[in-house]
């Protein structure tokens, strides 16, 4: 493939029709240096066996996904998310990835308390903090669209995450910017820039948005091009504010994942030149 | 029905299975004394024999629905939005209705412009303020939720409204304030402040958020009283900034629209006084 490709990473969920091996070999076939890995796909494997694999290939971990979900009032459930972010924190080290990524989680069942949930959060992200720190790893609050704030994360925004994150060191939290849940946002930009100059941009990932969404909206994030995001422009962002790192493509796309996945691969790498490059 | 249904008023779209006929019996009924009108139903009934209708009911009605669709590129496209919105204002000045809910547009196809569209929404206000306050109506951008912002309003949270709103006199141009829209959004509190401090909060209207959201994310809105939102603290909000007009309710939900009409209306009623009262 023609181009650069030095920055672009693949979020194995882009295409997950693959196996881990598979992963590796197309992405040395199309020369991509970068992916982004998820717990259960690595469990499955092995994580050891995973962070060999991953090592072997000449491919670089750029972040693990997912860990959070820490907005349980329960604690004896509060408990058990703290244990399995410590584990998540483990694995992202064995991994070699420097990024846990965070999906912070939503209301607990029957609960209308948005902000008593975001406070639990700070709560276990002290915790949390400074295990990841000790182990080289260092946690990036996702604020999710704020169509998922009753169910997966009450962060909705960046200067929401921003928030949260300024009140620990930058060395243990930070944010990850991802364009599908941020597009919209007309402050975003400005945030960008807040989380550059305070050293927290700790991921960075691209997504479409398309429409319409589908049942559930999960599945229906766009490829690359294909929806109404200035991909390019968002770049442009994150790269003003300093941003140097792995630029991850993560897409949730039933369509895509119909398909063969070396063929989304290498697609999306091109759309990554095409679109979010030059 | 036992309770104080002052306040209340049923958005037509709630209870949509209900001729305007039925609607005005079954308010009357149950003591239900404002309505809040969409235009389609209204022309099929006809604008003048609504009008009568309504006023010989005893109804007020507290809003229509809606004009806006502001964001078009194209000249000839434009020029009609703006024509269809000075007829939706002379709809509301004959159904004797102050208030004309906005729904601004989304991005025109293939466009990536928020920015360009959110100005086009302006410059439409600016032709259409002064026309409107002739006729005694007020425009209300609404801002909806940004899971619409490519597809249906760019104007995705209240602070974005507002920023609009306050190039023009309030009289000419507020925004329209609905739970559905505005749960999730922590700044969101502030900015009914802000709106009822410059005299811009023109309309008030709930819904709660149920989960999950149906494809295309129309038809999803929750029963008051059936998910995330604390209703209650909203209607607080909206009176500390010294709102004192109708509290509608808005719920567009394909369960509520399979059931008998009159239950519906009589279960919202009860559901307002329950959840959204005292």
């Amino acid at each position: 493939m023609s181009g650069d490709l030095t920055r672009f990473s693949i979020n194995q969920m882009t295409v997950r029709q693959l196996s881990l091996p598979e992963l590796a070999e197309t992405c040395g076939e199309l020369g991509v240096r970068g992916v982004g890995l998820w717990r259960a796909p690595v469990h499955a494997y092995g994580v050891e066996a995973a962070a060999t694999l991953m090592r072997d290939a000449g491919l670089r971990v750029t972040t693990l996904c997912r860990g959070g979900f820490f907005t349980a009032a329960d604690p004896r459930e509060r408990a058990a998310a703290l244990d399995d972010n410590r584990r998540a924190v483990e694995e992202a080290a064995t991994l070699g990835t420097d990024t846990l990524v965070l999906v912070s989680g939503g209301l607990p069942p029957g609960s209308k308390d948005l902000r008593g949930a975001r406070e639990r959060i700070a709560d276990a992200l002290a915790e949390l903090g400074p295990y990841a720190q000790a182990r080289g790893v260092r946690l990036a609050i996702e604020p999710l669209h704020p169509m998922y704030a009753a169910d997966r994360c009450v962060v909705s925004t960046l200067a929401q995450a921003l928030d949260l994150a300024e009140r620990f060191p930058a060395e243990q939290v930070g944010v990850t910017v991802d364009t599908y849940h941020l597009w919209w946002d007309d402050r975003a930009p400005e945030q960008i820039a807040r989380a550059g100059a305070t050293g927290r941009l700790h991921a960075f990932q691209l997504a479409d948005w398309i429409t319409p969404l589908p049942e559930g909206v999960l599945e229906g994030r766009g490829q690359l091009g294909d929806g109404s995001v200035d991909l390019r422009e968002w770049r442009g962002y994150a790269e003003a504010a300093g941003y140097t790192g792995p630029i991850e493509v993560e897409l949730f796309n039933a369509g895509l994942w119909a398909r063969d996945g070396r063929e989304v691969l290498t697609e999306t790498a091109e759309r990554f030149l095409m679109y979010a490059t030059g």
